[in-house]
């Protein structure tokens, strides 16, 4: 059995598949395009919530991967279809980067800015690279006056060329330290909001979908849980020592490859 | 039974005890020059990490209340004791405001800067109102590293003029979100660390000595804790209300009056 054989859509995590940070790997163009001859139905996913859909299209553009921003699917893009679905007339105050502002306001959702955050309905938190005590007691005054508290995703970390650096995790950990709340939501991998948003995109089913991904605790235990076909590459953070060390849990993928190259072609 | 009668180390928290804020609570200054005339030790707590001994010594002083240095005991001075007596020759990375690095540097700590947070040993965090997300990355840093993690308090919030702003609560969170640890030990109040600091200094037994404080989840909760006598007054957080609604629990006080000069003079 190929990894993608009978699959008709497939959720691929752009982050450790596609590229690493700004460096493509290699073969992942030529596994993209091959996968589109092939008639799949493509997503490209990220827990990332710091940039808008356009940019991930332009970065994926210049790696030579030509994808239509209706393709991909960010924590943040995914945030703002769950609130515009489910709180049309949400007053949203946002602990995060101009991306995810972007995405809920092309949404038609409504931005609350500090000087009238008593009029917010909803907290939204994400990576937020210019996070200042400041931005924190704004969000704490909406969250004690009961605003909701949605988390774009939790990601503890993200790796740059410096190592490693805060990632939402911080944001969130900051406002649960200092309301004692905790998000009622949290829309990224592993929570399944972003993911199942990604299927009703695709029109797939969870049986002829599969999920191509780096991380086992993120990738492959949402893929796990909704019942996709999970394929983990060890191009990106989990190593084939991780997936030995998950044996017998939720987390082992169905298929392993060394890349995006490996898994499409064998 | 008077509440003090008996009693000769009186631990007195300042904030909501002898102000709020910087409005001195009425009749404090009488009460605590007659503890001193009846020639109680007095030790003066704060969980604020913020400000340094010297700066709330001429606080209370421009309140009227006279103190040595010697009697105040901060989360701050009091981690700094903390470190000094276990760990000589830390070396630490400081989140959190001028008054801790002080207390840190008066007891012969060395403080580590971000171009060298790879030397930490320690983390010490603390309310920090100019946290900002590189201070976070910089203690991430530290924290992956194998540094150990102290807060010198959990406060969530305290209060101001604008209502309630972020705690140490918020700087404890954020390392927690990025780095998935939690502090090793937290030094002030409900944690005994730093009451017992404060008795040591005041050279005192359990049996007789008093907490005078006006939070039950702090002041009360941690002198029950240590078996001292507890006085709850109600010029602060805590409410007659909030009394009767931990009745039976561990945060029943032995006292409860209205402030400290009803406390002191019945």
């Amino acid at each position: 059995l190929r990894a993608l054989d009978g699959i008709t859509a497939v959720l691929i995590d752009m982050d450790g598949v596609l590229y690493r940070g700004n460096i493509p790997i290699k073969g992942a163009a030529r596994a993209v395009e091959w996968l589109r001859k092939q008639g799949k139905k493509l997503i490209f996913l990220t827990n990332n919530s710091a940039n808008s859909r356009s940019a991930y299209a332009r970065k994926l553009k210049r790696m030579g991967i030509p994808v239509r921003k209706s393709e991909i699917v960010t924590s943040g893009y995914a945030t703002a279809l769950y609130l515009k679905k489910n709180y049309p007339g949400a007053k949203v105050y946002v602990v995060g980067e101009k991306g995810l502002r972007q995405e809920l306001k092309e949404a038609g959702l409504r931005i609350v800015y500090p000087h009238c955050v008593e009029e917010a309905t909803h907290v939204v938190v994400g990576l937020d690279r210019k996070l200042s005590y400041a931005k924190i007691a704004v969000a704490l005054r909406a969250l004690l006056q009961g605003a909701d508290f949605i988390a774009t995703n939790a990601d503890a970390t993200f790796p740059t060329e410096e190592g490693l650096s805060p990632g939402a995790g911080a944001t969130i950990g900051a406002l649960v330290g200092c309301s004692r709340r905790k998000p009622r939501v949290t829309v990224g991998k592993p929570s399944p909001t972003m993911v199942k948003i990604a299927m009703s995109l695709a029109e797939a089913e969870p049986k002829e979908t599969a999920i191509i991904g780096d991380r086992l605790d993120t990738d492959i235990a949402v893929g796990r849980k909704l019942g996709l076909r999970t394929i983990l590459v060890l191009s990106g953070i989990s190593t084939s020592q991780d997936v030995k060390s998950v044996s017998g849990t939720g987390l082992v993928p169905n298929f392993v490859h060394e890349n995006l190259e490996r898994a499409v072609f064998g």
